[in-house]
């Protein structure tokens, strides 16, 4: 299906009705995720995919009770790294020097230029800036559920620091952004379904200068 | 073209060869922007569509002359909102109601509760609030450009402060937050184009919980 009538068909879906999505889907938007580009390729985050019943009860309370949480067949949870630092950079680079054969060297100049800028930035911009990135990746998931037919609501409307806690992000260095259920509209209970879908018109939305 | 494939396809583009984007791919890319879910629906950013080549020009001083800047036919800027007001969100929710044949008084209670929510976090909150929002829209427009195998590179890589000055967007309550030149690829002269895509490995990138 064509990107564009994709976006048109989705929509932040508010009821679904409690059908599995094929794994073979959910690895496919999976994939759309981990392909996104990100700021100087770091791909700083990583997707918790969970399906299990008893932990989707634990994060509706956490969502404030959002019933697609748990009508969804797996919830996507986007966490991203709590900061950069220089191993975490240099692991990055060591893996795309290797996958491409180049020298060991090849990036150490980049990478030096790389920290010097983050460094004294500081751990809260840099958790903002790897959430940053964590969207576009989220974008591209929305993109690819859509692209499949699969009912997608994107959400931030839950406590991160509660489901940070409940997932063990802060061990691994992570905090969780936004959240993604993945299903199926019902149709017949979803009050959002055969809305108009609104939108910002696009001469308030695009300026051009030619 | 499915979108797995054209992520494949894509790649943050180093030489672009000048060749201009047709409208209707450059209007094609804005409207996947358009179209991109934000949280609660505000839709709190604009963008920029540049072509003009002295502007251009100023942006590549701007954007640590990179020289896709002025390569691309056209430049997308992404310029997020520089906080919340309840003007702002009024704006928004009148529009919605009013294409959705609602009742005036029908997102009130939600409006409240939003606003009681943004208010009390302040301006720096909600800007890096709408900036992510935009990185939304920012992941469409990308894979939307994929898909009509149009040429992108994603760029932090500028002062934003500087830009904002150029486009005069603080009179417009926005700061510019990513940029995207637009072109086509100059595959003798770009010395990515040829390289192997790097991405974390799945098995580091997804944590399934069953």
């Amino acid at each position: 299906m064509e990107l564009l009538k994709a976006l048109e068909w989705r929509y932040a879906t508010k009821k679904m009705n409690g059908n599995v999505v094929p794994q073979e889907k959910i690895d496919y938007i999976l994939e759309a995720a981990r392909l996104a580009p990100s700021s100087s390729g770091l791909q700083p985050y990583q997707v918790f995919v969970i399906s299990n019943k008893e932990l989707l009860e634990k994060i509706k309370q956490i969502g404030f009770n959002q019933s697609q949480i748990t009508d969804a067949s797996h919830v996507l949870v986007f966490a991203a790294w709590d900061g950069y630092s220089l191993e975490k950079i240099d692991k990055v680079f060591d893996r795309t020097i290797a996958e491409r054969g180049l020298p060991a060297t090849q990036m150490d100049d980049y990478k030096k230029r790389l920290w010097g800028m983050y460094e004294p930035l500081g751990q809260e911009w840099h958790a903002t800036h790897a959430a940053k990135q964590a969207y576009i990746a989220f974008g591209l998931a929305i993109a690819a559920a859509a692209e499949q037919q699969v009912d997608a609501t994107p959400m931030e409307g839950f406590i991160p620091t509660e489901l940070d806690k409940l997932l063990g992000l802060e061990a691994l260095g992570l905090k969780s952004t936004v959240i993604l259920p993945l299903g199926y509209r019902d149709e017949a209970n979803d009050w959002l379904v055969n809305m108009k879908k609104v939108r910002t018109p696009k001469d308030a939305f695009v300026t051009e200068i030619k």
